[in-house]
Parts: C-alpha cells; structure tokens; sequence
C-alpha cells in the first residue's frame, strides 16, 4: 500500500504543524451529532437586522440606504483604539505569567445590502465591489496597525451571530500567532532557496493539477497538501504581492471571479449553504522590509465532512494533539474539481 | 484602567502562543447558534449500544459483564500498527510536500457498565479504578510508542458520538505535535531556569491562589493564566512526576477526588451535564533520558460559555490569528471556586 493510501502524517510548512491523515476512516458509521439545516426562507429585507439599509443599530447609528457593501466599527469588537497605558509586560522577571496591551479595531463589512443573499448569490460586479471594499479597508488601517485580519464566519455552525451576509476586520499593533508562524516559516524558506514557499508551491501545483480547483490568469484555488478540514483550499494570488494594497483592477475583478466560483462549488458539494471560516493572510505591514518571502492568501476552514448535517469535529485529540481527517486532500480535491460552477439553486426546476 | 481589566493579550507558555483578551467583550447579546440540551433519561442498559457489558460489537466481539471499566481496541482507529514499509519522507528534495508514515493504536475505555452514568456521578472507587485502567495502559504502551494520548470528549456538542461514558487513547511512534511544542517551551524552561516550568507554575498558584479551582496533598486544579477556553483548566501533579507509570497508590486515590470535584464543580455552572475535551500530556517514552523539565498534566478544554446553550466558538479570527476570549481567566475561576462540589442532580428534591 502506498504511503499516501494508508494512515500518515503531513506537515503544513505555513505552520510548521502536522496533521494526521487516516483515510480508512472515513468508513465508520456516524452515531454523533448532526447539525440542524436552517435553509428557511430570509426576507430581502428585515426590519429587525442591524445590518440592513436603512435599519437603526443599538448604538443609535443609522445603516445608509447603501448599494454594494457598508463598512461601520463594530460595536461590540473584542479590540478598541484606546490602548491601555500599562507597561508591556506584566510581570516580566517572570517566564510564566506574560501579558502584553492589545489595541485595535473591529469593522464589520455588510457584503450586500440584500439580506437573504450570500456571496456565491452575488453577482460579479457585486463581488467586484467586496474585493474592492476589503482593499480600501485594508489599505486605510495598514497604515495605523501591523495586523489586519479580513475575515468571515458564516453559517451558524461557525459561530455566526448573523445570517446577513458580512465579514469582519480585525486590526491591531501587534503580530498574531499565526501571521507570526507563517511569517517565520515563509522567512526561513525564503533564506534557504531565495524563492518564496508560496510562489514555489503554487508552480509546483499549477504543474501536478492534482489538487487544483480552480484558476484564472491571477488566481490559483487548491486543496494543500496539508489541508486539515475536509474541504479546506487556500486561494492564493499568482502575482508577486505581499498585501491587498498592491492589488490592480484587473487582480480584483479576476479575484471576484474565483470567490463566484469556489464558493458556488462549495455550496454545490452537499446541495446547501456550505458553512466556514475564511480569511485573508496579508503580510505583517510597516516593517520597511520589501517582504518578498511572504505571498498574499486565503484560507477557507469548512467544517463539513460528510453532508449538510454532519460535520468534522475538532476536538479531543486534535486539540490535545494535533489535527487529523478522515479523507484525502486528494480526494477532497476530486469531489470539488467535479461540483458544477453553476449555484444548485439556479439549476432545480 | 489596569492592564488585565482591558484588552490584553496572554501568552501560553506551554505552547508559546498567545490568547487575545477582550474582557469587556462578554457584555453583547447574543444572537447566534444555541446548542440543543439532549437531558433526555438514558436507560442503564441500551440494548443498541456498542460499550455496555454483554453486548456485541460491529467486528463480532462481545464486551465482558465488566464491574468498572472495559478496555477494547477502536474497531475504526485512526490509527494502526501495520506501519507503511515506505522511506520517511514522500519527497524528500522538498520542503512543501512533506509526509511521513504514522503507525500506532486506538482503544476506548469505558469507564463505568451504567450507560448513563458520567464522570462526575461515578464513586470515588469507581474513578480509583478509571485512573488505574489509565496508568496499566499508559504503561503498556509506552513500552512500544513515544506518545501515548489518553483523552475523553464529553458530550455531543465535542463530537461525542456515544453517550456512554467512555475516553479513548491513541498511541503512536511519532511525537504529535503539541507535545513536541511542550516539550521544547519546557525544555528551554528548564535549561534557563534550572527548575521545571510547571512545578514553578504550581507553586506561584497556589501562593496567589486566585485562579485556584481545587488542590488536595498531590494535585492542583487551576483556571491558567493563559487559559483560552471560557472554562480551561489545568490539573497538575505536585510531585516530581512524568508519567502516568510512576503514579503510586495515593497519587490515584487523590486524582480520582480531583476529578470528581472538578467535573462535579463544571456540571454545577450551568446545571447541565458540562461538555468538554480532556487529555493527559505525559512525557514522550523511550528518550532515555529523564525528563525533569516535564510534568505530568491534563487540559480540560470546556467550550461552554454563557449556559448549557451558549457556546464560545473558536471560528474566524481564533482560527486565522489566535485564540480570543471574553471572560478573564481570574473571572472564570471565581465561578468555578464558587460552584458547589455536591453535584446538582443530588441536590435537587
Ligand atoms: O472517535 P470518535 O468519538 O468517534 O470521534 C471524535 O473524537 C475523535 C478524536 O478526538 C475526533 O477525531 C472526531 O472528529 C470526533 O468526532
Ligand atoms: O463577532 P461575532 O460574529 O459575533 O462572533 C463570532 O466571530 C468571532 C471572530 O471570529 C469569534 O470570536 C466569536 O466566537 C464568534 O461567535
């Protein structure tokens, strides 16, 4: 048996991290938890939605009655510009306890101003205005942060306290452990072969087609190698850019264009709207560094494993040890590559 | 405002990643998914299922009329000993497509014959033997395996796909990788400091005792100071302990009291049967050496955050850049201190 077809580890070179990969598992009988479908009809408009135009929100603010996309704070955000004036470390002749200020922002970024509505929903010029709308936030608090977290949650299961479709910016002063991992990663890679790992890993892949997805003359979508949720891809620019920032009009609209399509084949996979997590990894700004190791990229985190109701649980070993997944990223792959570009919704009756 | 009453960050020493913390942030209202209570009264006995005493298996083997605990090999492991007869590495000119094999054993432990009992409601004889069965297979396969994993998900909202109450254990040859991140902080700790990280740990924890939860002659239950989860937990040995293998009779009779005060503690938040991953870390086996900057330790990893409802979910930003949570860790404890050690089911009526 090939090394790939029995139990195995793979290494994600991002992270420095393995996952565990048991492809026989994927036959066991499931006797867990399903998760309840919410595919009940949203109005185009809700009265009672924060996020709708026109609508009040509870800090009195008024929605604009907008066209495309709206950006305003978050009222409720985990960081706030106000930084504590306390030292930098707690206690620091300790090794033990360590406590460092945080300062930031939290923007939430309505996709469209139709409620019911989700991004493999929207049309082109609609995700055209997304990309555009993430670049100009972007670009604005890179300014003032190191660190600006575009992201979205959606689907109940992911945590989402809103089916008004949006996504959610994070800026802070500081490097959060991920960007830092894959900074260092990416860094190192970069020193030992003077090319840059994503650069090297999307040509590698573009060559194989293995895991390829989907890709236009900019875009590149794929399953990694070390992918740890069952339909995990990460989109990653084909372009030497580090950031938002550097994006050109013809990169965005080709951006939209493979948003549509993954998203849409994702929803496609199990007929319903296909739950994640998604963000983007810029790289660290205002270093003065030129950051040609680093290379622009999405990670989609989706949590289905085997139908709308059933999903992967990360829990127990995967938190005390390390990920594992039941299927092959090959496999995986397979199963997107042959979902349609065209919305379940628009092909029934 | 002091440091710790903003927004801060904490760092993991254990890991060396940080959590954001937001603790103004638990003051939203909540909006989002609601997790169903399955309360429903289990029969002692379930005809239909795989660990209760006499029944059959799906492989064909019938389970002992078992007194305490039951120990079989997971008839759908995610791991097993036919090791792959493959070189180490899938390409090993490559440092973007790594893969090694992983061979190793899955069991599952019941740890009572009555279906619907849980850890909590189990008598203090009853967990004495549930730590001994934890200690002869640790024992035993960490004569064949480096990492031995002995873990319990609880409850179906962690994946829990039997409510019969049970914990598993995967042992396999390879270091996973939050031991291997254990190993190296505490490691680093001790060639720093001359002494072990968590024995330093517990000491200044239990001198400040705010984030105590419950300490006896051999064990220490604290809130940690970097904790992520609403309810995370660390239980310490306070001896110069590694292993599971080297627990001697009082160090069971203490730990099997530990854990039913603390899950008794957890079950009494929120009056609910409280869902939570758990795991032991034990020092890697077989390195020759003897491992004085380990101590023996189990997470506990709850995800419950406001009621038996509401669940923190470590989605977006969490998954992309850090853990992040909205009650302080010293809040947290305060609960758990305060929550009685007479579980709520017997103090009903
Ligand atoms: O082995 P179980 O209980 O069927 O499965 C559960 O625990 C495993 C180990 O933590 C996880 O990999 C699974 O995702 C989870 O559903
Ligand atoms: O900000 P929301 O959508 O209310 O909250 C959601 O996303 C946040 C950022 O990923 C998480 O911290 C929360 O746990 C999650 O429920």
């Amino acid at each position: 048996m090939a090394l790939l077809e029995s139990t195995h580890r793979r290494k994600n070179p991002l992270t420095g991290r393995w996952v565990l990969v048991s492809p026989h598992r994927n036959n066991r009988p499931w006797l867990g938890a399903t998760e309840a479908v919410n595919e009940s009809a949203l109005p185009k408009h809700d009265e009672s939605c924060p996020l709708c135009p026109g609508n009040t929100r509870a800090n009195g603010d008024s929605n604009p009655d907008y066209e495309y996309t709206h950006v305003f704070s978050n009222d409720f955000g985990a960081l706030t510009p106000n930084a504590s004036d306390q030292s930098q470390s707690l206690e620091s002749d300790s090794d033990l306890f360590i406590a460092d200020e945080a300062s930031g922002e939290c923007r939430v970024i309505c996709f469209s101003p139709e409620h019911n509505k989700t991004l493999p929903e929207l049309e082109l010029d609609a995700l055209y205005e997304v990309v555009k709308t993430w670049k100009e936030n972007y670009t604005e608090l890179a300014q003032h942060y190191e660190c600006v977290h575009v992201f979205e949650n959606k689907g109940e299961i992911m945590g989402c306290s809103q089916p008004h479709p949006h996504g959610q910016i994070w800026a802070h002063s500081h490097s959060s452990t991920e960007i830092e991992a894959e900074d260092t990663q990416q860094l190192a890679y970069y020193k030992k072969h003077g090319s840059a790992m994503l650069a090297d890993y999307a040509q590698k892949e573009q060559a194989d087609q293995t895991r390829v997805v989907f890709e236009n003359a900019h875009w590149l979508v794929v399953v990694p190698f070390w992918a740890a949720w069952p339909f995990e891809t990460i989109l990653l620019t084909k372009d030497n850019i580090q950031n938002f920032s550097q994006l050109n009009d013809i990169q965005i609209n080709t951006l939209a264009q493979a948003l549509k399509v993954l998203t849409t084949k994702y929803d496609n996979v199990f007929n319903c709207s296909f739950p994640y997590s998604m963000g983007w990894h810029n790289a660290p700004a205002n270093r003065g560094s030129d950051e040609q190791h680093w290379r622009l990229h999405a990670h989609f985190y989706p949590p289905l494993l085997r139908s709308a109701t059933v999903k992967k649980h990360m829990v127990g070993y995967e938190m005390l040890a390390e990920s594992q997944r039941d299927l092959s990223a090959e496999t995986a792959a397979s199963i997107l590559q042959a979902a349609s570009t065209t919305h379940y919704k628009n092909t029934a009756g």
